[in-house]
This record gives C-alpha cells, sequence and structure tokens, in this order.
C-alpha cells in the first residue's frame, strides 16, 4: 500500500543542489511543518555553508550517494547539464519506494534521463515549479517562494497516478497550485511562454547595443529586457534541451513580426490598431485571471 | 535679449492635455517653486475637473485660443493625431515669443507640424521627457514622475542655442536629466529602444494567447510584456509616425533571431552561450551606469 503526502510522515528530504530554488525548498518545508532531517547535497563547501547559516538545510554534504541514502523525498535542483552523472551517482544509493523530483525548466530530456538512469524501485515524477527570479545563490532562498506559484508536473505515462498525486501534494503543501503535463507538451507551451521570451529579451539588447542606443533606454525597456540579465550557463541549458520547439516557436515569431511589419509597409491604421488591442485585451484579462483576483486557471 | 529659464519668472504656463504626463507637469511645476497660474486645457470636462481636484492646475477651458493666450510656455500633452487642429487652434492666440514644447514620443512629424503651422514669433523646441508607464490619466499623475528622468530634447537645426538651453533648464527644473538630439535621430534611437520592444511585447502575447499557452505563463513573462497593455491607440500613433525606423529595426531583430536559430539548429553550444553572455553584461553594465550608480550618460 502507498501511502498519500504527509509531511509529517516525511523523516529525510535531500535537497541536491542548494540554491535560490533549493534553499527556498529547505526553508519552506520547515515553515510547512516539516519535522525531520533536511540534507543539503553540493559540490562547493561555501555554498553549503551559506546554505547552513541561513537554515535552508540541517545537515550538508558533497558525497551524492551519501546525500541521498535513507531519504524519503530526493529533489534535484542542479542546473541540467549536471543531471547525468548526478543521477548516476545516486541510482544505487536511494532507498526502496524514495520519490525523486526535480526543478528544472526542461522536462522531456530530463524524463529520459530519469527512466534510463534511475532503478524501477524508486519514484521519479519531473517537476516544475515556476518560480524564481534572474537572481541566483541561496542567500536570495525565501520560505514563500512557492506562495501562488504555479508548479507544473510531468509524469510519464507509465507513472503511477498516486504518485502523481504524491508529488503534487507535496508542492501544494509548499503553497504552490498544480497543474499535470505531460513532459512534451510542457516543452512546447514553455518555449512560447518562458524561453521565447528569454531569447526575445537577449535579441532586444543586442540591437540597444549597437551605436549606444541602450543610452536613451527607459523604464519600458528594464522591464521587458529583465531576464536577459538572468544566468547564461542556466539558459544555454534551457534552449539545448529544449532545440525543436525553441527553433518551432522563434519561426512563429519571425511569421508575427512579418505580419506587423506589413502594416506598417501599408500604413494600415486599422490593422496596426487592432493587432495591439487583441494583444493588450489578452494580456489585460491573463493579468486579471493571474494576479488581481489572484486564481490560478483549473 | 532673450532671457534664461527662471521658474520665478514665468507667470502663465498652459498645459494642453491633462493626463498621466500633463498633470505630472503641473504638480512638478508647483513642487519645484512655480508660483503663477496653470491653466489646464482639455476636450472633456469631466479630465479637466479631475485635475482641477488632483491639483495639477489652477484654471481649465476647452477652449484652446483662450487656454493658450497670454502664456509664457505652452505644452503639449495629447496623443500625435491631435496635434494637427489643435497647434492651428493655437498658432493666432499665442504671444510673440511664448515658448511651445511637447512631450510626444516620435519627434520628426512633430517638428514637421510645428515649423509648418506655428508662427515664427513663438519658440518651438520638442521634448520627450521618458516617464510615464502604462497607466493613463491624471490621477496616477505625480509631482516626483520627471525626478531623474531622461528628457530628450530635440531642435531643429534653425533652432536658437538659448531656446534649446531654456527649455532644457525647464525639464532640468522639474528634476529631469537632458540630452539633445535630433528629431530624426531621436526616432532611429527610440524605434531602438522603446518602440521595437513594445511591439516585441505585443507579439509575444499573440503567441502566448494560441492554445492558451499564457495560462502557463509566469512573472518573467508578465515583465516582458508589461508595456503590451499600454494604450493601443498612443501606440497606434507612435508606430505610424515612425514607420521608416520602425520597418528598418523589425527588420534588425528578424535578423537577430535568425541567427539565433541558426545556432539552435547547429547545436552550437557556445555560440548560445557567448550570444546570452554578451547581453546579460551589456544589460547590467546598463542598468549599473543608469539605476544603481543613479548617474545618467553624459
Amino acid at each position: 500500500m502507498r501511502k498519500g503526502f504527509d509531511i509529517k510522515g516525511l523523516e529525510r528530504v535531500s535537497i541536491v543542489g542548494v540554491g535560490l530554488l533549493g534553499g527556498s525548498i529547505g526553508l519552506a518545508l520547515r515553515a510547512a511543518g516539516f519535522a525531520g532531517t533536511r540534507v543539503g547535497v553540493g559540490r562547493r563547501e561555501s555554498s553549503l555553508s551559506k546554505a547552513l547559516a541561513c537554515d535552508a538545510v540541517d545537515e550538508t554534504t558533497r558525497d551524492v550517494a551519501e546525500g541521498v541514502a535513507g531519504a524519503n523525498l530526493v529533489i534535484v535542483c542542479t542546473p541540467i547539464g549536471r543531471f547525468e552523472p548526478l543521477l548516476r551517482a545516486m541510482a544505487k544509493a536511494l532507498d526502496d519506494g524514495a520519490f525523486v523530483t526535480d526543478v528544472a525548466s526542461t522536462k522531456s530530456v530530463v524524463t529520459r534521463l530519469g527512466r534510463r538512469i534511475l532503478p524501477k524501485r524508486v519514484r521519479f515524477v519531473g517537476s516544475h515549479p515556476m518560480a524564481g527570479s534572474e537572481k541566483t545563490g541561496v542567500e536570495f532562498a525565501r520560505a514563500d517562494l512557492f506562495e501562488r506559484a504555479l508548479c507544473l508536473v510531468t509524469p510519464q505515462p507509465s507513472t503511477p497516478a498516486a504518485d502523481v498525486r504524491w508529488v503534487r501534494k507535496f508542492w501544494e503543501t509548499l503553497g504552490g497550485h498544480t497543474r499535470v503535463v505531460s513532459p512534451r507538451e510542457h516543452d512546447a507551451l514553455l518555449a512560447r511562454v518562458s524561453h521565447l521570451p528569454h531569447a526575445v529579451a537577449t535579441a532586444l539588447v543586442k540591437i540597444a547595443m549597437r551605436e549606444s542606443a541602450i543610452d536613451l533606454a527607459g523604464p519600458g525597456f528594464a522591464d521587458t529586457t529583465r531576464i536577459a540579465s538572468g544566468d547564461p550557463g542556466l539558459w544555454t541549458d534551457i534552449f539545448e534541451t529544449n532545440r525543436a520547439a525553441m527553433i518551432k516557436t522563434v519561426d512563429q515569431l519571425i511569421r508575427e513580426l512579418t505580419r506587423f511589419r506589413a502594416h506598417l509597409d501599408a500604413d494600415d491604421t486599422d490593422a496596426i490598431h487592432a493587432w495591439l488591442t487583441d494583444s493588450k485585451q489578452a494580456r489585460d484579462r491573463w493579468i486579471d485571471r493571474r494576479y488581481r483576483k489572484k486564481v490560478l486557471p483549473p
């Protein structure tokens, strides 16, 4: 019999990678009533010491196998580029029936790695909590980072429904709303609402850099390009592990811009006005649903 | 003998169009020590009453000629689409030597209209204070809206240097930093750092609308697309009065995106990483110059 998620029943949780997200999970677990041990696993002693100092974890180790042994739940919070060796290092050390999840921003590649490397006796269900910022490091960790955040859970067709429920309940206990999507659907949708905006913000900065046009930029430009200050390593991983969907959506954007260019070229006031109005209305409705009324879509 | 700008020497200032910007100019003038009369000129009685209630102006009128008569300075704060009839209505009523400026977001068309319609006995120098937000209406007006804002002043080659100095001093008195650029250069640079980002934010919302991808969007998307919630009428004016520069910069963006797409297609990790890093560094340097150190470029 599998038991449902119960924070009181958890004894040991391992957080592999204690940066902004890993640290916030540690803080949020404690705030939600977790009474067991939070183990921080990392590569650098300095990050681990900072995580301890922030009270984001209770114990630390640089040895992955040691860090995950005996854990009821392991959450992998490192860049995607490190997943393969990490999963290999933890595979044998994991307890039977241990849950393994992660917080990576693309899910197809991660899911394939999990299926290939982790033994069947552990329960792997990918996650993507949509929280965080362009800041990195445990010093920015917050117990309320997942409060009202949308946390996507991305099972495979073969994942038992009870395991999916368990992982959803975990994120909901930290304050998040959850939604289930397949890894492939996740990557296609996120390409459009997260990865493409990042690429575009980067491209806008490139164009503004020429002839110092950027010196005339104002607060609108600062907002539009904020995400371009994100970590290049992390975003290289995201783009590389979501190449097909990215190429498709870059093409969509080029078509949309070409349409707008045609309206300009034809000096078609009505078409330009309608193009702007449609988009403004859709965004205003979304903001209203998402933030003002504080209600997330089902 | 022309005298330099002196806020104590001004007796009557007319603000044509009392929305967010016009109202903020009224409040900022009073805060800066202006002791004369602020006249609010508008089309709707309701807006004029609100402006009076906010203490953004001292007197109001719906009659343009009456509103600008006797003014030392007239600031046109209406959408560009209304400039032509407005300038015609004020041309005869303006005092000899009166200063006329405006706050429009594109300058070539406005400068041509000013030169064609206004008599030589008045001093027209275009301005573009880069302040404001996606909000509209005098109820959002603030006395400190121009504090540290970059205010671009856009004279023609024939504009006397003393007139340019006078208008710069006016914006500096309201708290702004000023910089002089030609109307044409202004429009080319602003196309890249303001108008293109607006078009791109609009296009990103369009792409996210399809198949409800927007329901998975998070805070990064909200920031990147914030400006897409701006007023469609205002932005149609901006795009239409800056068509040539817009078409040029949309083409620049399409080329930049095509370059990124090629890196993805070739799975060129180093090229993607370098592309992201260049942009992040340029943006971080700009934010540092502009906001952290609170110093504007010369």
